[in-house]
């Protein structure tokens, strides 16, 4: 392999988990380069699975006697007879007592790293379902809000903005593991090296079709993990769905009360035009009328009677051009 | 294989219906247990076709010995002889029927096992025909809707919704059912491996290349499901391209009603000021004009003539402006 | 291959063209199941080329002695010295002539079954060209009516949603013929089958990569399906340009109005003001000015003064907000 | 090869210029039959050159002692000995000395064809990047007078469509061209047919993966036009970017218009109450308080409080409902 | 290799820092031609790493004795025992030290070439890292200003676009740098042709599958890249969904203010009906009543009630229609 100069120059130790293929469990604290030393492996590969580098891409990288297993909250590296854990969440300890079980009560066919793989396989769909069904009930809270009431609009979409971004993130962690389980499946020779107990028993080097075992193991999960992406695509559409029709919504709702207001503008304008009329009689100056005992009558009368007619003239003007 | 450790502790046997190749159907309960032991295959696999599992991924996955075929509600286990039926819906139950016709009629060159899997891809076809024959005339109205009449906008938006969100799962399942069929149809290995009859019979495995009856059954049952998917998306165009109209006509429809607002506010301002001329020569305070027998038709003349320009040249200007 | 049971239990006949080699047609009917006996072919195969099932996908169909040939309206089943084609529409039957005439010239070199399917491939090039010439001048005139008169868009929208939708079919139905035609080009054993004449003759089987004529027959006729899509894709590019640009100008215009808007209303308001005093002073009540002789007119002096001033301060206002 | 019936019928000649591998250019015109009898090559091939034919799809297709380029405005037919340029354009003709130069200068060790292929895709590269270049600068310009000026946004958008149907049709000229120049370069076989001269000289076929010359040539020239079309997709995002940003932009001024005119709303209500009150006072009618000397500065007093007052509580509840 | 004629006339040098394999560096100037007869490979690849040719697509191109990598800024052209390196930007020469320090420290075991690539790529990690971390905190605060106040919504408008389409162009580098990655890692011959020290000891050909060490290193990088690729189209989408929050956010709040403005548009229509009534009785004429005692309250009285049962109408009315 490349050897490597101290890419991080401080040989700080971490904190790991070895769980032997007899099932005892030592936590200790390795440096790097003791590791590195140890599996002969180069430091690059290993910082897959470090945990004190942040924001690493899931990865399972197959290496001449170990297999780095670095998917969501699992980083470990996993020997023929022992696996090192890097416990980077308190929970990701529980993939040691269900390796225990399985060793246990297993009839010992299958050989350690594929119990190990299972393991933490499955906590890693185990930790992503979880995530699923945490964002999924608070998502449909605020997608009802939107359908009935119409008032908490504003607070639904501050409470739907951070979910919208979790959907996204979680949508984008599922492909991420999705492509790297792909990408196990897609390399024969990989997957033939990661029989690590039968390729040190063997010197002849391994077909590269036998891994039928190892296949199984990634397809059954990767089938579980596409089904959870498919489920968050199916949650990202209903909100794309729902904010396409509330936009909708509220652009008729617009419309309508435009239209409610247009009638108002159209009878308070005549209504201003009445009271220009009256406002004309009040000027106190001489029209020569302010003794005939009927004008009052007549002008109030014509005064209403114009009203009326010129809404009615405009609101029909106003329907022909679909405006109302 | 895998064995499995018991990755749900509950043995709680689910119902099967098992039909053997002469035709003969009995109805049983079996436990995932005595599945597993029967067909020597790891639990994981039995996952798939296990109806206890809600929301499974379609997949048919080739086993030495069995296929497991689970797509849409048909959840299957099928042998050389048998076939293990998971009656998920009752109208599952169809397939039974049609397989018993399929052999009585038969001329018994077919395997068993393609019989069933024909029977069982027909009925998947037929039930994703249905969702979508379903789905397409409630959507039509919908959308008929939105070009008719404008009042009822809203209800019909309210009635979109959840219309949309049923496409959406429906192409979604179309796709991943199209993806489950492609998946089969490029992976020689596996439609070597489904022919169950055949590999029992000669001890010499069978070549990669012989394939055709599987290959061609199912780049046929592939194609129908392919045009249902193109329907759907043809669908969504058709949603989304009056969606898009409809908004645009909405925001021209708006702007219309600002335009004739815009008229009448010219108007009622015009009209305010000649009511301020009217206030203004109603105050009780003296002008000296209050006698003069002329200035009143003089004045009220003014004002309408102010009145009549000043729209007038109002408009004049916003037709320059481009706002009327 | 599968011997398949009465799918269809109707044996109704179906109008076939039968046109042989030597360039004699005959109008003839036949049943489905005389049909697939006649080519030793599954009912599965021939449904393809069905007329009377509605929606099929484009397909070509290598099998051994026959092309099925189903893209568009063009329907038939090709064999080494006959063609049955499905006159699915009248026009399809033009066809005919057109093999009848390259029989009549052709040095015969050319096999019979390249012959037609040249024929096949030329047909539905034309359709579908066809099919885009029909759009394009309906849709400029839309679109060139977005740009010039702004008073009928609610009428341009009204044409624009059908024909959008035509164009999303059009490019649906142009994709998939590029799909089924790349098919065939990637699938050499297919070609090799499609050699229908020289494997008749030929005891030995086809070498795989002998099909350079199939191939750039195949090859050619895609490159201009590929052209018609591009140009549709084009199409739908342009309208979806105007659209968001013509949304943009709807959005600027009704701000423009808006501000126009704001600008009445800010100056109303100053005249309701003014009205407001005018009001007051035409009350009926004594304020002890009414026989000062210049109190009328230092009163509607600081009225228009004051109406003056504030508009002018609170356009500067609403400058400096940049409202206006 | 495949005889062809007459495709076009009319044999019109079309304007040939003819180079030589020695550097004599001659400027002829043939018909298309009698190009074909000469290549010994299908019409259908020869159409993809034809510059009478509209609108084709870029393509380089190498068949047996000829290759047929034809992208973009460059039609040529490349022999091992010379070179048949359609000229399509007059710039065209600029091949011609490029390629003179290169014969005059060269050490005689590159074949002839590739000297021209080479001066082709150069032409062709250059092309597109003039196309590029010409479009960007007036691109710029609009979206700057987005940025700085709002009033003439009207006209802004008038002239950015255009610019953005241009911008379509580059980046799909650009990516046609990527995809035909990898076809190329993902066919082995093509790219060992296009060694005319080797092939003419040797007897025996050329071994498949002896092409590494025409890969690197090809693999250039596609860099190049794969980096302008990330520019043009990188425009293509800013035209997008800054429409979103214009647009809800747009949105907040109107939101800030119409807070304004709100506003503006209140306080004209206030004073149209304040109105009333005065006018219920102008009404000829008794009150009985005409004549008491204090009430009209009391009524007068108690208008303008009220109205100050209400407008400070409605604007405090439009706070409150965060409408201001 | 392609020999080729002067395509830049200009013979001008370049600035190129040459460092050997036993760590010596030398600032020198040379000129293309000279580079190109030294490393005997064509002009058109040196082009590549030219750094006075503007706008390069990120390449690794391997050729038989040379690597030229173009990656960013890094431009180098690498040979077994010895560097050419462009100064492009000053802190390129940072890869100097670096190589020189792995030089000091290494076994040896690793060729030299190896050395300086890795040394290349981490380069190329650490610059995209800080552009990415340069434009984070920008877009951060600008997305959290648009949460928190509503005020300066146009000013964080303005400082979003530079930032998205910086964005853009980011995730494009990354894009690019990725899928030439890719191809180096698809690409079995070209990685075997990048061990020079290895090829130029040996005779015989490499095997095509011999180059894990290549492989691995690119692997790793590559997996960086992608990370830091998720993280910007995780920041793009979080601008989206801001965004899209936003606009419904304003379109609510729009509709909420002309929902408030419509109650003050009801609330003034029947204030002004209830104008016209005092604007009757203010009238110059006899109505018969101005001597009644009784009448003033009456009809005031009885305008304060019309208005507020029609004010009480309409709001129940405009519930009725849900436009309140």
């Amino acid at each position: 392999g490349l050897p490597a100069g101290p890419v991080n120059p401080s040989s700080r130790s971490v904190p790991v988990l070895r769980l032997s293929s007899d099932g005892a469990a030592i936590e200790t604290a390795l440096s790097r380069q003791q590791l590195a030393a140890e599996l002969t492996c180069p430091l690059r590969d290993l910082r897959m699975a470090d945990p004190t580098f942040p924001g690493q891409f899931p990865s399972v990288l197959a290496r001449r006697g170990s297999i780095i297993f670095s998917v969501g909250e699992v980083k470990a590296v996993i020997l023929s007879n022992e696996v090192l854990l890097f416990p980077t969440k308190p929970d990701v300890l529980s993939i040691v007592p269900a390796v225990q079980e399985k060793i246990r009560l297993g009839i010992r066919a299958v050989p350690f790293e594929q119990t190990v793989m299972e393991c933490c396989l499955k906590h890693v769909c185990k930790d992503l379902l979880e995530s699923a069904r945490n964002v999924e009930p608070r998502l449909r809270t605020v997608l009802d809000s939107f359908k009935t009431s119409k008032n908490s609009l504003i607070k639904s979409l501050h409470r739907l903005l951070p979910l919208k971004n979790e959907l996204d993130e979680l949508k984008e962690t599922l492909v991420t593991v999705c492509k790297c389980m792909n990408e196990v499946l897609m390399n024969d020779e990989d997957m033939a090296l990661m029989y690590l107990t039968d390729n040190e028993c063997k010197s002849t080097a391994r077909d590269l079709h036998q891994h039928q075992e190892i296949e199984m193991l990634f397809e059954n999960y990767l089938l579980q993990v596409e089904l959870l992406a498919s489920d968050v695509i199916e949650l990202q559409n209903e909100v794309r769905n729902t904010e396409e029709i509330v936009e909708i919504e509220l652009d008729v709702l617009r419309n309508n009360i435009l239209r409610f207001e247009l009638l108002l503008s159209i009878s308070g304008f005549t209504v201003a035009l009445g009271a220009l009329v009256t406002g004309v009689f009040g000027m106190n100056l001489l029209s020569g009328w302010e003794e005939k005992p009927q004008t009052f009558w007549q002008v109030t009368g014509g005064i209403y009677g114009c009203i009326m007619l010129s809404i009615a003239g405009t609101v029909v003007l106003c329907r022909r051009l679909s405006l109302l």
